[in-house]
């Protein structure tokens, strides 16, 4: 099973047999997902057509047309704050059978955990072993651990929630329902995100929401998260 | 922290301050839930009304309503096959999070474990320690062990659903969004539902119904079906 990374694309970024990147998918292909010339990927419109691509320079090359079943129609990348113990691994394992595209470990204000690199390359096995498990047709990508502001600010996607147990926010069913090709949500650690991180995710056009009334684990408001987002692209790509 | 059993009623039962029990109450609090005279329990209405009672005969005295802020409007029966290992622990600690009523743990035909009794007791310690942690009112009830087909043709809720990876079934969250008082639903062993269970249920008013595309664990599946069920029941509460 290839561990191609993925991006979204408009249906009119295809011209010919190449696809037209723009200034902001260059940089994240290049600087957050680190593709070099030649590197292959996966480019998906959030229709449901899927293309295998191969960079080079500002454009890339279309390789072959994909048939995708078990693929959501839509890229979710997960941001988490790192939970202590071994929580990342049940997140990362739980999040890969429910549809993820993409997990980026956060390292927020009450992160307690700094992971070495070989839990990098344990979280990827893991993605790995979920993904075959799930029989999907793509590996997750899990990149390296960065700062919560850095993460908050380098998101362009459309539509971004920000997960918040306490105060009165809408629930993430009531939200997610439009035909989107790809959200980022953010869940926080052990004692919830502090006052300053709210406010600059706020700042950065992420959506507060609630997932229940309920006070979820750090482990759990991912996986809540997950379900809920490929649930209502599932039920209404069909 | 009360380890109250729920039972869901018709608020046209409340009569002054006694509740009128069915038949099938009455069977079911004295069989399923092991409740004996002058045993509290909670009824409630599926609207979001809660009233603490006491068993007398063949009708329970109110002693008190109830404010509760962290329920569900519905109470949820999770029937689910044992998966090997520990894994009922952890489908214990994320229901109960979740927000279910009941886990009724069944040996179907793919079932390996035959659990011990210190089993049981671990599970209720778990439910106790996840109904803290994610500040609900109360326990959620596990039931011992109990054959498949024994489950499946005791229960009378009017909602009935029983999950399946295999055949083309649908989405559970294009179902669960009516306006009900109590849902049962049933997930699989490792391996899934045999032919013949899968019949049974569906001859006994169960409707098959597919969590998505992927394939998820035995774990994963009711995690799934809680958080789809509870979040269109707070959903359409608000």
């Amino acid at each position: 099973m290839a561990q191609l990374q993925r991006i979204a694309i408009a249906p009119s970024q295809i011209q010919g047999s190449m696809i037209i990147l723009g200034k902001e998918q260059q940089h994240y292909l290049a600087r957050v997902l680190r593709l070099r010339e030649g590197h292959r990927f996966i480019a998906m419109d959030g229709g449901g057509k899927w293309w295998l691509a191969q960079l080079q320079g500002e454009q890339a090359q279309v390789l072959e047309t994909l048939t995708v079943e078990t693929e959501l129609p839509l890229a979710i990348t997960l941001m988490v704050s790192l939970p202590k113990g071994s929580g990342f691994d049940e997140i990362v394992r739980y999040c890969t059978e429910l549809g993820v595209s993409c997990i980026a470990p956060l390292l927020s204000d009450r992160t307690l955990l700094n992971p070495s690199s070989q839990k990098l390359e344990r979280w990827r096995r893991i993605a790995t072993e979920a993904a075959e498990q799930s029989e999907r047709s793509f590996v997750p990508t899990i990149l390296e651990p960065v700062a919560f502001s850095a993460a908050i600010t380098a998101t362009k996607a459309t539509h971004r929630y920000i997960c918040e147990a306490r105060g009165n926010y809408q629930h993430l069913n009531n939200v997610v329902k439009s035909n989107t090709s790809e959200v980022v949500i953010a869940t926080g650690p052990e004692g919830g995100w502090t006052e300053k991180e709210m406010e600059q995710a706020i700042a950065n056009g992420f959506q507060p929401v609630s997932l229940g009334r309920r006070i979820l684990r750090a482990v759990t408001a991912p996986i809540v998260a997950l379900t809920l987002i490929s649930a209502n692209s599932e039920v209404y790509s069909l």
